[in-house]
């Protein structure tokens, strides 16, 4: 998906996001996918545990696709301990039951639960592990939850960067308000129920000039099929306009009753 | 996040789930990384229009780290339309607004509404443009709807896997059971509250005993505050043994009234 205003990067970031800590990443355009990734979902703030190939790392700046801001604060340490000092609430991300007696939260529970300790000024950081093995039980354990989103379980292998997305996903959406469905009417809006009849009028008025309706008892449910077919289309008050136009020409007749081949300024001349 | 039983990759495919279509991708690495996405997500097919290097693609089946299946089943066609052909339900995904009289939904309404029609035994497809603009204007005017994604406003480029992901993330999600909120006590249970107020009496006794208390008065609100500390952790029945084993220890003192010292076989002599 295409179609970013790169001045405006910073619009959608939220003071409270959650941290996101890579623990031993090993590749840099994993690094820097998952950068990508935080941004799409405003979240700016990466730590990174013993990157396995140093840092700064170029692979994460060009993979990072424009989200070089997330890259270049990036801040590195050398234990999970030490990543995570500062913060109050911290999240492990697995793909595999560890067996501890430690809460599982799907991740949009999870997001759920991060937006009202967020809101409530906490500080939460959130551990990813490395592309090989995903985090240790060491590391699990430092964390309060864990979350796990439930895959197809015959496929839980998830890359790293897209781990990162799923998590940052659930959390901006979490407090999103975008309409579930919208429509795009331009300069014009939905039709009003009278303008559809009319043209429904129109329609069958020209339609019967034309002896469409062979059978005069199937009539009426002709006409019921016809109304559905348009009904279902939601169509705004210019495409009723259209259909106006379409009927005219089709009938080659002109409402002030003009013949069939007069040029109209609105149209091609009919034949 | 790793961990996947490669033996039951098919275990989560479902039948109905709609196909991924990609529109003249460019790189094989996101042919590949979007294969693996889908399978993820629990969905098997893939058509490729024009693939910019050809196919197959030695990069795509790398990428899909495992989900082979989905790659080598993938179907190549020339055009949209052909890959299109024997659908009956059309979405296209785009990032940014094409000024359409389209319903725009979002990944999670989408979603719900690809279940229905899939559930209903209709042909469903998702288009996805190439990583440099996305799909055309005359694709987009194929499909009967379009999916946006509402994302950070000042970053909405998302890379074509990373779209793909989303998409089939909220389509496995709508139909998944899984509990937000588990907790795995092993071959333990969650404590009741007798064997609570058990371990709570056995620690006030012995703080008692040591003097814990230096202001009478403070007694009974120094007690609610332990009791809350103990109660906000959801204790398992073994770990209220375990706080029992605790108690014991560090008082020096054995239920049966052995001295500080004395040899346990269930714990570390005290001094």
């Amino acid at each position: 998906m295409a179609g970013t205003d790169h001045r405006h990067q910073g619009a959608g970031l939220t003071d409270g996001g959650p941290v996101v800590i890579l623990v031993e990443p090993q590749l840099g355009e994993n690094i820097g996918a998952s950068a990508r990734a935080m941004l799409n979902c405003g979240l700016a703030q990466m730590r990174i545990v013993a990157p396995r190939d140093g840092w700064p790392n170029p692979a994460a700046l060009t993979n990072a696709s424009g989200a070089d801001g997330v890259i270049e604060a990036a801040t590195v340490f050398d234990s999970t301990a030490a990543a995570i000092a500062d913060l109050q609430h911290l999240y492990a991300t697995t793909a595999r039951p560890r067996h501890m007696v430690k809460p599982v939260l799907t991740p949009a529970e999870a997001a759920r639960q991060i937006r009202i300790q967020g809101g409530g000024g906490g500080r939460v950081g959130i551990l990813f592990g490395g592309e090989r093995a995903g985090l240790t039980n060491d590391d699990v354990s430092l964390a309060d939850t864990i979350i796990t989103a439930p895959l197809n379980p015959g496929f839980t292998s998830l890359n790293l960067a897209q781990a990162v997305l799923l998590v940052a996903w659930e959390w901006w959406q979490a407090a999103d308000a975008t309409p579930p469905r919208q429509i795009d009417t331009g300069a014009s809006r939905i039709a009003h129920r009278d303008e559809l009849l009319n043209v429904f009028a129109h329609l069958e008025t020209e339609l019967d000039r034309a002896a469409f309706f062979s059978s005069p008892g199937k009539r009426p449910s002709m006409i019921r099929n016809l109304r559905n077919m348009f009904e279902r289309a939601d169509l705004t008050e210019q495409e009723v306009r259209t259909l106006h136009g379409i009927v005219t020409a089709l009938s080659g007749m002109r409402r002030d009753g003009k013949p069939r081949g007069t040029r109209d300024s609105g149209g091609e001349t009919a034949d």
